[in-house]
């Protein structure tokens, strides 16, 4: 939808949008199991909202594509993911719960281990610890100084592993990786592919030189690789592009960096479900749209677990029971992809999908679960169109042409 | 998919992708017959996979247009046929099996009759025979001679039909058509639309002026019309896009030569369905990607055959058995478009398709038919998306995004 048309079709009310989300919910099923772990899941209160609403199987990128969980969230909030592409350092510092502005070039660090040649032996550096991860990040952070007041900002996040933000006027981010991606070569020269990029090199070395200064008689973290620089361009707002006031209740930095990605409040992390439910109820006259975030059914179909996996879905089902109680206009329950626990990671098959509204044209599907909401009345269709389909249900949105 | 993005996303494994295609696959039901050409025919192969799949209705263009070859053919390859377009004068030269190059500038010629004006009398000329065709042909080719050495082609089709090609250095090939499209009126001088082509226009003048030199004494064919001049630009590869080292097993030259648009290896014409089988099995270990060609469903479609097409479907089902030999990883069949019998020609009807994997997320259709598709996990889709569900399906495509 481009957005000079959606601009145009945009309306506000009181209406009320719920996007329950549990993170890798599509899965498959296994040889011990002829279901899969949603169909297996015993959910009598997503049910009640299956049999009076609509059911489809959606694509979050295009039929086939595995999506990160950048690009799955993207879809689900209505921006094309092929459209909006989210460098990997502004992923890792939205990771670490850092509040990037339209002034910073984000990069991931790995510390990592050379020889007195300058030649990289090990570009993890043996898996640091956390620990002196943060120590060392400590002693950098004190001792760097760049020229022409620009700052830095250097984050730990775990193991090797580390963010690092340029910030600063006009800089750019397309600049090379130094990271030679293989041991037994020295690093590279960091190289910026367009001028704001090249004048941003010169900070980038000057971060380099003094960190390889400070870490020389450290072992086996005497150096950094970086990658992933990308300038990070804030995107549309949720409430620019749908008129929505939005908040995002989510346990996990990575989400919670997602959703203020497009401009969504992020409210204080909730510690227990029971505080998610809180979250939602005492801003739920504060806001439009409410994207309620659950982990743990990625973590288990990425561990493997099929059953835990199983048991989170019904955890959630229990929890979506209270939704009732604030009398809403729209709930959605879907995923960001799907994660089976037959393939231990991220899937490219569609995820299955509910909406439950007044106005919705009910399909005769009374059981989540994939099988099922492939007889839905939503299709199979790129999860991009769901915000509109919301939005839709929850009458904000004017008819297009006379 | 942008080929930036595709581009990132590629694997190589050793997993195989086998698309059995039968030509014109789709069909309708009749009066005589209540049911389709293939939910008539008695498929208990196909119908394996089909329980153990996944099924669909697939657009290979889009919602109510209906394919030709070249289109229909590069959608099952992924290739959107509304970006990629091929020329008419380049698919006819695939027609005849002639092996293009980048340098080459193809159109289609039609033998016609002309009066002592110079008027155009018969646009076919009759229709002459195919073996005077051969003949006239091959006394332009001894007799023509281009300035600046400028090479040409000229090869029979059938009947009036034959395919010019110029080969040189920077030709152009938006030259508009010297058909006048009835008759009545003079061949229409050749007219390039830019530079490159204004500049090949020389030697299509000089050829068109030699050949009516050449044919003025003969009787109906006494000169040509050309038409659908396009310069041949090589699309990319299927391994340049994919990483698909791919074969192509088909009897027929139309889609011998579309395979070879796509970089497929195309090796020697199989005379019967059991070559085509050897041919499989025999390069099996070779390659990635096996495109198999079966034409006839199509032929019987258009000759409004409904008996032999349901005959046909079911000797590509008996032939299908032996692919379970082979232990492959994934199986498609589909068709390029729709060819149902009742209509005699190609049609818009989206075109049924099964898709057999380990991963593939089982649908519950068992039986392989237009109706039963449409119950199927794949949904309504575009043809184009095919590809990436069969390379997912292979394993071949690394996540989108973190």
């Amino acid at each position: 939808m481009k957005k000079e048309i959606l601009k145009e079709l945009i309306l506000k009310n009181n209406q009320k949008i719920i996007f329950l989300t549990m993170d890798g919910l599509g899965g498959h099923s296994t040889s011990e199991n002829s279901k899969t772990e949603l169909e297996t899941a015993f959910t009598p209160n997503l049910d009640r909202y299956v049999s009076e609403g609509i059911c489809g199987l959606l694509d979050p990128v295009s039929p086939g594509i595995t999506p990160g969980s950048g690009p799955g969230h993207l879809a689900l909030f209505g921006y094309d993911p092929l459209e909006f592409i989210i460098g990997r350092g502004v992923l890792s510092a939205l990771g670490i719960d850092f509040e990037l502005t339209g002034r910073d070039i984000p990069a991931r660090l790995n510390f990592c281990t050379i020889d007195s040649n300058g030649v990289v032996t090990d570009r993890r550096a043996g898996r640091i610890s956390t620990e002196l991860n943060r120590k060392l990040c400590g002693k950098i952070r004190n001792d760097v100084k760049l020229s022409d007041g620009i700052r830095f900002f250097l984050e730990t996040e775990s193991e090797h592993r580390a963010v690092f933000i340029l910030r600063g006027d006009n800089l750019g981010g397309n600049i090379l990786d130094t990271d030679p991606q293989k041991e037994g070569e020295k690093p590279r020269e960091p190289v910026g592919t367009n001028e704001a990029s090249r004048r941003t090199v010169k900070y980038v070395k000057e971060f380099l030189s003094q960190v390889s200064t400070i870490l020389r008689d450290e072992h086996p973290a005497n150096m950094i690789l970086a990658r992933g620089f990308a300038k990070f361009d804030p995107l549309p707002t949720m409430e620019e592009r749908y008129g929505l006031k939005s908040l995002a209740i989510a346990q996990y930095p990575m989400y919670r960096g997602i959703a203020r990605l497009v401009g969504m409040k992020v409210p204080q992390k909730p510690e227990t479900y029971e505080d998610m439910w809180s979250q939602l109820k005492d801003n739920y006259q504060e806001y439009d749209f409410f994207f309620v975030h659950f982990k743990k059914t990625d973590s288990y179909g990425e561990d493997g677990n099929f059953d835990a996996k199983v048991k989170m879905i019904e955890t959630v089902d229990q929890w979506s029971k209270k939704l009732w109680e604030l009398n809403p206009d729209v709930i959605v329950v879907t995923g960001d992809h799907s994660t089976p626990s037959l393939l231990k990671s991220h899937s490219w098959h569609p995820v299955p999908t509910l909406l439950w509204a007044k106005y919705c044209r009910p399909d005769e599907v009374t059981t989540f679960g994939e099988r099922y909401c492939r007889e839905g009345n939503m299709g199979r269709m790129a999860m991009k169109h769901l915000i509109f389909l919301s939005l839709a249900n929850a009458q904000r949105l004017k008819k297009f042409g006379a």
